[in-house]
């Protein structure tokens, strides 16, 4: 399987965004995740161009929490994408990008009062409602600052699509949103209605993440309309923006079937269409949040083999030299992921084996990958990991957290700095009265 | 329950090494570690003095996964600990502190050429070789450095015990160590004995974590002498040390009844000495290498609650301002803890509620708890904390990680600095091509 401007260059390795990959880690070192900025800029269109034919208003977000640095919010402001933050951090990331702010959405089950406070002070797009607490909050500080802040309100459709369940949160039974079956969500909103400082101009929301089918995503827009309908009827307000977030799946294998842009729009704007029509209201303006569907296909993280080791008749173990810290998700969702030998990319699967991490736990990245024979010192590339690796990857062991190079048209570019050994004790303090005195200990 | 040094103190708060939990939440913000250094030291000296009463020749290793900064570091080392390691920035970490390189044993499946460097021109006392490419790699760099390097075999006894997969690692089907019955151990030990810049001292083996019963403690000795004995009658090697690992499991609620030290000193030391006598082996020195079982019920996580939710019917859920990002257990191993109201931990329970973080994910950190009311602003100290949070943080949805403070004797010193935002885009790098050049950016 080859993704995004993977192929194989002319001398047998494997090339992305126009790079020899073991070029790559030579110059920048491995572990190393290589984001192909063609990948990423080619998903954003074919979304934004399989919307915008079928519904001149709308806007994509990309969901940060999949991979956010300045760079990435630099692409994202040039592809003409909104972003969808859940954090203070997140938000800070985009204003020191130079990211319009006007295209921010932000998120959030339990938001701060700074983070609150930041957003208005950066004057953001929109801030996603969560909570009855929030709404009293928001429009508290924003009263205080003589600004009104357009919100949407985030509700729980009730829907369970089919994926893991830490990514599954359309649900009632979820810490997000209000739910509509529950009526918390009309009460929310009629509350809203009545804060000053809160202009409420639309609905959000998420039903789950890596999601393969399309069903759940059409009768998410169709409930979402029908409870437009609702509160038009009973707390008479007319909904301007329907955000239906995000959760579209990606390729981790050659098995997996995501849908196409063209046939997620379809089956979203068909439904949105045919509800808006028999509800007789007007067409909102339409957000998705694709995250994942965006950068994860664009992201391969290069490794280095190290140990191989064979448990006789069991298991051949090749470990390489990251794991969880860089990848979390293999131990967190079951996650399953491809490889590729990079100095050889086409050569026939010569043996099963499993990729270990080598991280103090069983850290295995994949189990039963086919591969070419490899040797220690051999380049190993993970794809897929353009998406919740880099943002949830960790120090454990005090592992110096990776380099990110961003490749196309045959040039690479840092965009995250691998971090040092000193970086990883620059937050160690050690109180005088435990400080080792000696000569020798620098 | 009450862990360590926790108690209520005379204005009804949580107490925890004499400093009041919400003082402690006001001078250094939430969430905040807070680590019991006299329970760590405590549970040190309880396993030295079960060891040292029972075996004299023996060593305590202070597993470094579970808990690793400075300050930890020179702890260990005032308690008479080594440390054991499991890579590069350990080792690092433990080299700034001033630690006694001659208590340092250097683990890991997939050791790189510059840890074994490090480790060398550090002088560490053990390197525990796990396979017989690394020794090949090490008796290298020795060779060329003109040392003899001291080192222990890791070998996989094939013994499963009860805990998560993912930290169970004892059994054959590993990537750690080489296997007893597969004669992998036999032969690798035979190829170090042959390698003139390496001393083999002995063996290692660790079966895993967070384990309750003494069983396989046992087992894994009696085995462990067992194949010494058989070394001596094949190899000719008599092994000096015999380093067991770790792996006692500690009260992350009430229903834990985790084996005292007392009792896993007796088990652990009669089988070692049956077997010994058994087999007529010299004593080896004995080592073990507790982690979670010293720091784990020392620490505790303090966190705000902010938003309370009410899916009605279902659940209550009480958000707090951290979640995944300081402690991925819950998510990771399905890991369950406890908490008190930090403000009133004695009031009756008065509802059944979810503790959940504040990710853009469903990071629940405990389902079903029973809590007095709380409201939003109220301290919630989780606990048993010590082991696996910290060192696991991530800064996923660009969260900065909490600070760390040592508390003793009504005094609380900060030993982890709280990161700040301009920590978190610290390393991102933007390409002056992407840059924005507006005037407003900063």
């Amino acid at each position: 399987m080859f993704l995004g401007t993977q192929r194989v260059n002319e001398a047998g390795h494997l090339e992305i965004g126009g790079c020899d990959a073991l070029a790559l880690a030579r110059e920048f070192g491995t572990p190393l995740y290589v984001l192909d900025e063609e990948t990423v800029r080619r998903k954003c269109r074919a979304l934004r161009a399989a919307y915008e034919k079928r519904y001149p208003s709308s806007l994509m977000l990309f969901a940060a929490k999949a991979l956010i640095n300045m760079a990435v919010c630099r692409i994202m402001d040039e592809e003409g994408m909104g972003l969808d933050l859940s954090s203070g951090g997140e938000l800070y990331t985009a204003l020191r990008a130079g990211f319009p702010m006007e295209r921010i959405y932000l998120h959030g089950n339990n938001k701060a009062a700074w983070e609150l406070e930041l957003a208005l002070e950066a004057g953001v797009g929109r801030v996603v409602l969560d909570n009855e607490r929030e709404m009293e909050l928001l429009n508290a500080l924003a009263a205080r600052r003589g600004v009104t802040q357009p919100v949407l309100l985030r509700v729980a459709p009730g829907i369970k699509p089919q994926t893991h369940s830490y990514i599954s949160t359309g649900q009632i039974d979820t810490k997000f949103g209000l739910g509509i079956s529950t009526g918390c969500a009309e009460r929310g909103l009629a509350k809203a209605m009545t804060l000053p400082n809160l202009q409420v101009v639309g609905l959000h929301c998420h039903i789950g993440s890596n999601i393969m089918g399309l069903d759940s995503f059409e009768m998410a827009a169709r409930m979402m309309i029908r409870f437009a309908a609702h509160l038009r009827d009973t707390v008479g307000v007319v909904i301007e923006e329907l955000d239906l977030g995000g959760g579209v799946g990606v390729r981790y294998t050659a098995d997996d079937q995501p849908p196409s842009p063209e046939d997620y729009a379809e089956a979203v704007i068909t439904g949105v269409h045919e509800e808006v029509e028999k509800a007789r209201l007007p067409h909102p303006k339409l957000l998705q949040e694709p995250g994942r569907a965006i950068t994860g296909e664009a992201g391969t993280t290069l490794y280095t083999v190290g140990t191989i080791k064979d448990v006789p008749g069991i298991r051949r173990y090749v470990s390489v030299d990251g794991g969880m810290s860089d990848n979390p998700r293999p131990a967190l969702y079951q996650a399953r992921y491809s490889a590729l030998a990079a100095g050889d990319p086409l050569a026939p699967a010569a043996e099963v084996v499993t990729i270990a991490g080598k991280h103090c736990e069983c850290d295995n990245l994949i189990f039963d990958l086919a591969l070419p024979a490899v040797q220690p010192g051999d380049v190993l590339a993970v794809q897929t990991t353009g998406a919740y690796t880099y943002t949830m990857a960790s120090n454990y062991n005090r592992f110096t957290r990776p380099a990110m190079v961003l490749v196309r048209d045959g040039q690479a570019e840092l965009i995250v700095a691998r971090e040092t050994l000193d970086d990883v004790i620059s937050h160690d303090v050690v109180p005088a009265r435990l400080a080792k005195t000696c000569c020798c200990c620098g």
